[in-house]
């Protein structure tokens, strides 16, 4: 950041009187510009027994393979975001949606939501951001092939609760490799 | 958004190639200002069956009571910033955090997120930003000066769970008032 969004003048890095941190500051207009985590909200969706996967067109992780999540967007509730991510990315419709997993990525400023749900009619394929989207049976997830450790986190608890009848609320933090 | 903070020139609002949202967009440098969701992230801490509860001393809703929560930074976890936010508002010391219950504030573009937890020793006196700091039981909560609903239903749903003697998971959303 190095502009005022709001006047135009140039930031100074500061921290304001009262507060412990410092923070993008206009000493124009007054404006501190706060910065705070992004929350990724998605679904581990199911049809029949089979978790719907998505396999990613973009980088990061390329050609691996994740849940259907993505930034959630002002003015929706997480539970919106998470089926509208699963829309955007595999062309699915996820209903009776559950907060199912939080995982926490304090490294990139982001937060993790997963939703446990099911399709609405097993209906699924390839979004703008998607190479291929399948729907598999447990045996046949690619765990070498997964793209990120919250897709793992989450993926793991779903076929253990599911294994023993009932489905709780998950977290874990994401620690960045050393 | 008025100038693009990251060259200084003036913004457009515009749908960028491939997205579905009109964005604050830079046409001279192309940057995409994205905004999204805040997390308040907050505790309901017991301490020998009372819970601590704060007065605020800042707007909106000065003279509310509430618990304490508050914007999460960058670089923390959820249950790190919740158990700042309570070392902050009420100088107390809240540990063996749970998640407890998340609530959707659409129309702020906001999620509050609340867990549930102890105090180490009781301590507890107004930070900053409250007033007055408060250790009730049940009977002595403030309802009819409760600052937000999320507090209300966060204290509603952490009641009727400790009198069942068991603690779930608990999601709601806040509508605006018509």
């Amino acid at each position: 950041m190095q502009f005022c969004s709001h006047c135009g003048h140039s930031i100074s890095r500061l921290t304001p009187p009262g507060d412990h941190l410092p923070r993008f500051v206009c000493t124009a207009c007054g404006t501190i510009h706060y910065q705070n985590p992004k929350l990724v909200t998605g679904c581990v969706a199911e049809w029949q027994g089979r978790i719907l996967i998505c396999k990613r067109a973009i980088e990061p992780r390329l050609g691996f393979w994740t849940l259907p999540a993505g930034f959630m967007e002002n003015g929706e509730t997480t539970q919106a975001a998470a089926a509208r991510e699963t829309a955007e990315e595999a062309l699915a419709e996820a209903v009776d949606l559950h907060p199912f997993a939080l995982v926490d990525v304090p490294h990139v400023d982001q937060v993790h939501l997963m939703f446990r749900a099911v399709l609405k009619d097993g209906r699924h394929a390839p979004g703008p951001e998607s190479l291929e989207t399948r729907l598999v049976q447990e045996q046949e997830i690619p765990w070498e092939e997964i793209a990120f450790p919250s897709v793992r986190f989450t993926l793991e608890r779903y076929l253990e609760d599911r294994r023993h009848g009932r489905f709780g609320f998950h977290t874990t933090t994401w620690e960045r490799k050393p």
